[in-house]
């Protein structure tokens, strides 16, 4: 059943946000096995997660399963997706066209989790005018004005870390709202402005120390 | 100073392995603006951590500061690089050649970071042969003797949720020894494999919420 009331939006445990899209990734599996019903242990058990903590993950989400039976698989789904903000099409402006810039440019998934990049901006010239998988690249001098048209809420920075905090402070006063920073540069933004880090390298570092201690036990 | 003992790698806490990275990108922006010596307290006011916990983290690496002057930004870098395994090229596969799949293959920023895919590997038919940023992409069924030839450590896998099991098996039976998990499902490993799960939709799943509360409290 969801939940008719209209809620406020609260500030979910940020555990709790990573792990629903794995609840959800696992229940659109399930789905496409034409299942109907999931009980909160069948998730656990697929996740690796305590089913308590299942149970207390989704409470935070306005739905509610059936004695025995569990969580209807459609409903949940599409609460999941709606509550996860994955449903609305979040508009976005990427700065620094290089080497991961461009590459998130191809990446059309991000648009079915509710990130639609609208255009890219960079420092070189010779980018301007670019179309990469249909977005269109501008000099960043364009920025001002195309923000004033289009209105992004949000900034992806890819830009070399010594550019990070000009870029953000630059964007940021042009009302960008959020930022999801693929630097290893942590930027500092004012208060009101949230900033979400993602640093592929040092997923890669971490990684690449557990392999260390696997090779060296041989 | 560099500790010239040969010391056996250790299982760094992951915030540690985490952070390691912001300090090095920001040591490699002061050595650009001609510094050569740096404090962890100057570190720390920088990325915003505690200092102590700079010092604590720098403590895993071997090198020592002089008194007054800190740490020598040349060497340190050298030192963090290294210890972070971004001086070895680590060979990986990547599977799955979708949106995000292709989208990583024309990242050669990771190389800088020490990762070197090799190849992609794909069900689909019509993408082998095809090369991309330079990297071959071969049909699946190539894998098992392609691994013999080049011997890869790691698996990128980005292929959908509903495959990501039965790949993260087949490749892990022909000796891929860490895996770097794009998608949102959960895989399961025997011991002794390396999972690192880098989600970016759940990423974007804590902006949205955050920036949601942002929107509201207007």
């Amino acid at each position: 059943m969801i939940d008719d009331e209209i809620h406020p939006p609260r500030r979910l445990p940020e555990p709790t946000l990573r792990r629903l899209p794995w609840y959800l990734a696992f229940v659109k599996l399930l789905k496409g096995r034409g299942e109907v019903y999931v009980s909160s242990t069948q998730i656990a058990k697929e996740i690796n997660v305590d089913s308590s903590q299942v149970a207390k993950d989704l409470s935070f989400v306005n739905i509610s399963g059936k004695t025995r039976v569990g969580y209807e698989i459609e409903t949940l789904i599409a609460v999941l997706e709606d509550f996860l903000g994955f449903t609305i099409q979040h508009k976005a402006f990427l700065f620094g066209v290089g080497s991961l810039g461009g590459a998130l440019l191809q990446d059309s998934g991000l648009k079915q989790y509710g990130l639609e990049i609208i255009a890219g901006f960079d420092i070189r010239q010779e980018l301007s005018g670019a179309l990469i998988n249909g977005i269109p690249v501008f000099h960043i001098s364009q920025f001002p004005a195309r923000q004033k048209k289009l209105n992004a809420t949000i900034g992806v920075i890819t830009v070399p870390v010594d550019q990070a905090q000009a870029v953000t402070d630059h964007i940021v006063a042009e009302g960008i709202k959020a930022l999801w920073n693929f630097t290893p540069f942590r930027i500092r933004v004012p208060h009101g402005v949230v900033v979400q880090n993602t640093s592929l390298y040092a997923h890669l570092a971490v990684m690449f120390n557990r392999l260390s201690l696997i090779n060296h036990r041989k």
